[in-house]
């Protein structure tokens, strides 16, 4: 269970073994079903969560009802809004479950704690949201400069473990397309 | 000169006088003639920019020649591609400026000494990157789910400034539309 987020976390940082007890201790397990929501629209988004096992989808629901998923998630990665986590103010984005998820999770206060307890790990945060901010501004200059079939090729060269694990119809609605279009490039190829 | 950057730190961190001067010490001035680049895509981001005066603009320019901006920066705004900056590897972004520009920069060995020196300011550093990460994150939605007029109208309201500082084919550029397209947009309000 802890495994992979003391690797995840030593990647940017290295941590005694008191350090990562303290981790320990201000982080809580949980696990959801298929389906059920991590966070939902117009909640503070009180978590940060990391994936330990399962597959999620953040998303927004348009005012025509239409779902726009903005990101998936994987074992090995953060989930969250971290605007609504940091500011304390009502998320867009739902978060649910795709799979059967186990996940890690520490709430704003204990992240405070720890900031306090182990000063470094301010930095490793800091580099993740870097990241995370990489990752969505390559995303804004592909959707705007790059053809749907280049964006999914993309897609399945970056992530290919993801496109085994994702309906379809989910996969085109991350590439901003209709299922149909998704279709016709598959068949292209 | 030194002020707005001090309004703009204080609104997230609490410096003494001290630690200020320590921020001045770390700091540099410099000017950019309108025309003139801060970031050429192929280098290193050595510096982190804070727009005292002047407006740039941060782009991209793609396989055809098409340049497509990612974002505009006015006073009180932090221009510099982030991952460049702390991955120490190539940029794929040009920044230049608009109009005359006067700046304050800071670079990478300068920054971790005053984080080790003034450590709150992991703190806004953290807090600077998330918010431009919330705001990169609208815009994927954004581009994905409104229509060009809608997020013609969201730009304007959003920043009004900007939109009489910059030339019209940037706007389209940053809207990811064609220029005549903005034009029609304009006719039909």
């Amino acid at each position: 269970m802890w495994e992979l987020l003391h690797t995840n976390f030593s990647r940017h940082v290295s941590l005694t073994d008191h350090e990562f007890a303290i981790v320990q201790s201000l982080f809580r397990e949980r696990k959801y079903r298929k389906k059920q929501y991590i966070l939902q629209e117009g909640e503070i988004n009180r978590l940060e969560t990391f994936i330990v096992k399962g597959c999620t989808r953040t998303y927004e629901v348009d005012n025509n009802g239409q779902e726009h998923i903005l990101q998936f998630g994987i074992e090995d990665w953060w989930v969250g809004d971290l605007y609504s986590f940091f500011t304390e103010t009502a998320s867009r984005f739902n978060i649910d479950c795709i799979e059967d998820c186990e996940v890690l999770q520490i709430n704003k206060e204990n992240l405070e704690v720890l900031y306090k307890m182990v000063p470094k790990m301010e930095r490793y945060f800091r580099i993740m949201i870097q990241n995370a901010f990489n990752a969505a501004q390559h995303r804004i200059l592909h959707t705007m400069s790059k053809p749907a079939a280049e964006r999914y090729k993309d897609f399945i060269s970056k992530y290919p473990q993801i496109e085994q694990r994702v309906p379809d119809h989910q996969i085109a609605s991350f590439l901003g397309i209709a299922p149909q279009s998704l279709s016709r490039i598959r068949k292209s190829k």
